[in-house]
C-alpha cells in the first residue's frame, strides 16, 4: 500500500495569506515523491507584528529536508510576492530554476545578488513548450497580468493535467504581456483538467475586472488637464501601468522621468529582456532640470507609502533635487494594500499641505487590479472545467469563498491553507497531512525563524518598555548600590523621586532584605530584582516592563 | 489697536486629523480674550507610531496657560473622539461643563472616574435654550448623528453668529436622536451666519448619505436567513446601530444579548438618561445559556479588531462562555477605520477557519456613515449660507477639499489645521498666529508629552533591538570582563561565537586597549562601548541597536 504512487499538493506560502507564494507538487510513493516547487515569494513586514524585520518569506524547512527529491523550481512571474525570496533561499533549495525570459532576467539578478550561480536559471518559451522534470512535464501558460510574460503552469502528471493559474486576469488588452487567450486555455483544457489551482485574491470583487486599456482615456485627460508638474506612482513592478502612465505623459506633451531605484531596475530588466520595445521615450533626471515643470511628468516609487521611496521623500521635501510645489498634481495609480492606509494617508496630507492636488483611484478610473474578480473566476472555471479546484493565493476567507464558489458549480474543492498536504490522486482532494509551516524573516543581514522570540521581545519592549538592572555581588551580598537603566518608560515627575532612582531603591531594599543564601543563586537574584522592578513600575507608571538583570560577582582574590 | 476686540478660532485637535476633537473660540482684546472650549476627544494609538500608548489626546498647554480666561467647556456629543479626554484633562482645565442630558451622564461618569467634581456638568436643553458664558451666548443645536442628543453649537458673539456643526448627517430618520431638521437650521440661519465650522470627515464621499433607517430591511433579512447563532458588531457608542441590530434580532425571533463592557456601559448611560425608551428587550448572558443558538443574537464589541474586545476573543476561542461554531454568522455592521484593516482581517480569517459565515459592509446595505457626505455638505452650506466656512474634523486633505468646495460657492474659507489661530472678526478669515500644538499620551497610568522621547525610544528598540553592557571599573581599569545583555536581536549561529559573547569580547578589547585616563570619564567609556557594540552588531547581524552602558566603579576602601 505504501508504495502506491500519489499526487500531492502542499502550499508553503500564499495559501491563507496574500503574498509570499510558494507551492509544492509531488508525485511518487509516500515518502519517495519527487517534487517541483512553484514560486518563491516574499511578503512585507509591518510595525504591528514584525517590527524591525526587512522581509518575510516562507519557511522551506520541509522541502529542505527533502532537497534531494526536489527536481526543479518554476517561477510564474517576476512580482516580488512570487520571486522575492529566490535569492535569499536558493542556498537552501538549490534545484534548477525554470522561467520565461523576462522572469529569468530578474531571477538571475536575484541569484547574483546572493552570490549564487546564475546559470541555474533555464529560460523557456510559453506554451506549448514543456520540460520534463522527474514525473512531471511542465509548461508555461501565458496569462494576462500586469508584468511581462506572466504565466500560469500546465503540469502534466501521471494522474492527469494540473493547471496552476499563477496571478492572472482576463484582460484582452493588458498593455504589457500577452492578452487573455481563451482559445489557448480551451486547447489546454481539451483533454481534461484534473485540478486547477487558482488565484483567489479578488474573489470578493463582485464585478468583472476591467482592462488595463480602459485607464488610458482618464489618465491621459488628467495629465493633460494638470497645470503644474505631474507626478504619478504605482507599484514599481507594475510594468503595464508604467507604460500606461508614461504614454499618457508623452501624449500630453510632457517629458517623462522615472524616479526611484526599484522602478528603474524593473524597467532596466524589461529593456534587457526586450519585452518593452514600445515603451515611450523617457528622459534622464539630469536632462529634466531645464524642462519647465508643466512639461514634466515623473513616475515615482512608493505607492504604498514606503518611508524610503520617492513618494515619501517628495512628501517630506526633496528627492534627488526634485520637489513638489503648489499647483502640481500627484496621482496614486494604485490600490492601497490593507495595512498601508495610514502611511499613504500621511503622504496625501503632506502634499495637501504643500497645495499639491492629490488624486487617487477613488476619484476616477485611474487604477485596475491585475487579478481576476469573482465573475472572471467563474469564467475560468467554466473554461477549464477542472475536476478539482484548489483555491490559492488568498487569506483564509478568500480561499473559503472561492471553494464555495466552485462547489456551487459542482466542482470538488478544498480549502488548503499553508501546510495542508492534499492527495489529488482521486476524483476529490483529500487532506493527508498537516505540515508545520512558518515564516522566515530577513532581519538585518540574517535569516531568522518567526518563532525565535527575537521579534516578540522587540514587540514587548515597544509596548512595555524595558528595565535593565546591574548588580554587583561580593560574597553573596550586594556591594554598593544597584544600577538601573530605564528604556522607553516615562519618568515620574520631578516632584517625586525619578523612576530610575525609585527602581534602584526598591532593588537595593529587596536584595538587602533577602537571605544571603538566596543571593548565591543567579536565578533567585534575577527573580528578586524582577519583582522589585515590576512592583515599582506598576505603582509609579502603570507599566510592566521587560526586565533584564546583569549580575556581576566579585571573586575574592 | 491692541485693545480692539477680536473673535478668534483655534483648533487644538481634530483639524488635520480625524479624531481628538478640541476647538477654542475666543473674544476680546488681543491677549485678554475670554474663551470657550468645544469638545475634549481622544484618538487611538497604533503600534506604528505610538506603541504601548493607551490613549492620545490634544495638548492643552496653550489654554492651560490661560485657564483663568476659560469660561466654559461644551461637549457636542458622547462619542470618544469628542468626550474621551474630558476626565483625563479636566484637572488641567477645570471650567464649567455644558452638555445635553445624555452627554451629561457620560461626562459625569468620566469625571467620576478621575475623582473630579461631577457637579461641574450643567445640562441644557436643545435649541432655542442658550447660556451666557463671558462674551458668548451658546445653545445646543440638535443634529442627526448616531448617538442620542448629538448636537452642533450656536455661538452668538458680538461679531455675529457662529455655527459649530459637530458631527452630523442629514438623516430624516436616524433611529436614535433627533432627525435632521432643516426648518430649525433655517430658523437659526435666518439672521445670518457669520461663520460655519463644519465636519469634513466624508467630504470625499460623492453620493448623498444614506439614512440609518435604510439598513433595517437588509439587516433583518440577513438575521432571518442566518441558520446558527447570529453575532453582530459595531462601534459600542453607535447607539443607533445597536438599536437597528437589536430590533432586527427581535423581529427575527431571536433573543438579543449585549456582550462587551463598552457596549453595556453605553446602553446603561442611555437607559439612565431615558433616551432609549424604545430599545428592544435584551436578555442577560446567564439567561442565554438555555436558549438554542439559532434563537440567539449577540451584539458584541470590537468592530475595529481591538485585541481585548469580544469579537477578537470570540475569534480566538471563548468569550464569557460563548463560542462561535460552524454555520454561525458574524456581521461587521461597521466601517473599518484606516489602520485597522489587518486586525479586522485577522478576525475575519479566524472565523473563516471555524466555518463561520462572515459578512461585512461590502456585502450589502449593512452600514451607513454618521457623517455628512459631499452633497450633504453642499446642502448644509446652502441652508446656513455662512459668510465664512472653516472646515474642521478632517485630515489636511479633507480640510482642503472642503475649503475648495466652499470657495467654489463663493463662501470665504480657510484651511486651519491644529494650532492655526484665525481672526474671524471681518468678512474673511485671517491667520493671526500659529500656536505650537501637540499630543498628550496616556501611557500606563501617566500622561506624557508626545515629544518626551519615551515612545521614540520604544520604536527604536522595536526596530533595532537593544544591547545593554555592564562594565566594572576599578582604578579606571576594566575589572574582570564586561557583561552584555542582548534584547531583540537574532543570535548568530551556533557555528560561530554567539552574538553576546562577540559583543563582550569586542567591548573588553576596546576598553583594554584604551588609555587609562579615557576610562576615568563615564562619557568616554560609554562612547567606547557603544562603538564596539555597534561595529559588532553591524558585522554579525546587520543591525544598529540601541545601546546603553551601565558603569560600576569600584571605590577603593
Amino acid at each position: 500500500m505504501a508504495s502506491k504512487n500519489r499526487l500531492i499538493y502542499l502550499p508553503l506560502g500564499g495559501a491563507g495569506e496574500i503574498g509570499m507564494n510558494m507551492y509544492l507538487y509531488g508525485y511518487g510513493p509516500e515518502g519517495k515523491e519527487r517534487f517541483i516547487l512553484v514560486d518563491a515569494g516574499v511578503t512585507f513586514p509591518s510595525m504591528d507584528g514584525t517590527p524591525g524585520v526587512d522581509l518575510i518569506m516562507p519557511d522551506t524547512a520541509w522541502i529542505e529536508a527533502r532537497a534531494d527529491r526536489l527536481e526543479a523550481i518554476f517561477i510564474t512571474h517576476a512580482h516580488e510576492d512570487h520571486i522575492g525570496a529566490l535569492g535569499h533561499l536558493y542556498g537552501r533549495i538549490p534545484a534548477p530554476i525554470f522561467t520565461r525570459a523576462f522572469t529569468g532576467v530578474v531571477a538571475r539578478a536575484k541569484l547574483e545578488d546572493h552570490g549564487q550561480d546564475v546559470d541555474r536559471v533555464h529560460v523557456m518559451e510559453g506554451w506549448p513548450e514543456q520540460v520534463e522534470v522527474g514525473p512531471f512535464k511542465v509548461g508555461f501558460m501565458p496569462v494576462a497580468h500586469s508584468i511581462p510574460e506572466a504565466s500560469g503552469l500546465v503540469v502534466d502528471t501521471p494522474k492527469g493535467r494540473i493547471v496552476h493559474s499563477g496571478d492572472f486576469k482576463l484582460d484582452p488588452d493588458p498593455i504589457v504581456g500577452e492578452p487573455h487567450n481563451p482559445a489557448m486555455l480551451r486547447e489546454i483544457a481539451k483533454g481534461g483538467v484534473h485540478a486547477l489551482m487558482c488565484d483567489s485574491t479578488n474573489v470578493f470583487s463582485p464585478l468583472p475586472g476591467r482592462s488595463e486599456a480602459t485607464l488610458k482615456a482618464d489618465i491621459t485627460a488628467l495629465v493633460k488637464d494638470a497645470s503644474g508638474m505631474m507626478v504619478a506612482t504605482t507599484f514599481a513592478s507594475n510594468v503595464a501601468r508604467l507604460r500606461t502612465l508614461a504614454q499618457a505623459g508623452v501624449d500630453a506633451g510632457r517629458s517623462v522621468v522615472v524616479l526611484g531605484r526599484a522602478m528603474q531596475r524593473m524597467l532596466g530588466y524589461a529593456n534587457f529582456a526586450k519585452v518593452l520595445d514600445n515603451f515611450p521615450p523617457t528622459v534622464e533626471l539630469e536632462d529634466a532640470q531645464d524642462i519647465p515643470r508643466e512639461n514634466l511628468m515623473l513616475l515615482v516609487t512608493g505607492s504604498q507609502g514606503e518611508g524610503r521611496a520617492a513618494s515619501a521623500q517628495l512628501a517630506r521635501g526633496k528627492y534627488r533635487g526634485m520637489e513638489m510645489r503648489e499647483g502640481d498634481t500627484f496621482l496614486f495609480s494604485s490600490k492601497t494594500i490593507p495595512g498601508n492606509e495610514v502611511s499613504v494617508g500621511n503622504i496625501m496630507n503632506s502634499f495637501s499641505e504643500m497645495g499639491v492636488h492629490v488624486v487617487d483611484e477613488t476619484a476616477g478610473n485611474y487604477h485596475v487590479s491585475g487579478h481576476a474578480n469573482r465573475p472572471d473566476l467563474e469564467e475560468i472555471h467554466a473554461l477549464m472545467r477542472p475536476k478539482i479546484l484548489i483555491p490559492m493565493h488568498g487569506e483564509h476567507r478568500h480561499l473559503r469563498a472561492h471553494a464555495e464558489l466552485a462547489e456551487s458549480k459542482q466542482i470538488a474543492a478544498a480549502i488548503a491553507p499553508n501546510g495542508t498536504m492534499l492527495d489529488l490522486s482521486g476524483d476529490a482532494p483529500e487532506v493527508v497531512d498537516n505540515i508545520e509551516t512558518g515564516r522566515i524573516y530577513l532581519d538585518g543581514s540574517r535569516l531568522i525563524g518567526a518563532f525565535d522570540g527575537v521579534v516578540l521581545e522587540r514587540i514587548r519592549m515597544a509596548t512595555r518598555g524595558a528595565v535593565v538592572v546591574s548588580v554587583l555581588l561580593e560574597d553573596n551580598r550586594l556591594l554598593g548600590e544597584s544600577w538601573a537603566e530605564i528604556m522607553g518608560l516615562p519618568d515620574t515627575s520631578a516632584m517625586q523621586t525619578g523612576l530610575q532612582e525609585a527602581v534602584e531603591t526598591a532593588v537595593d531594599k529587596e536584595l538587602l532584605g533577602a537571605k544571603k543564601n538566596r543571593l548565591s543563586n543567579d536565578e533567585e537574584v534575577e527573580s528578586l530584582v524582577a519583582k522589585a522592578v515590576s512592583r515599582t513600575c506598576r505603582d509609579l507608571v502603570g507599566k510592566k516592563p521587560v526586565c533584564k538583570v546583569l549580575i556581576n560577582r566579585l571573586v575574592d582574590g
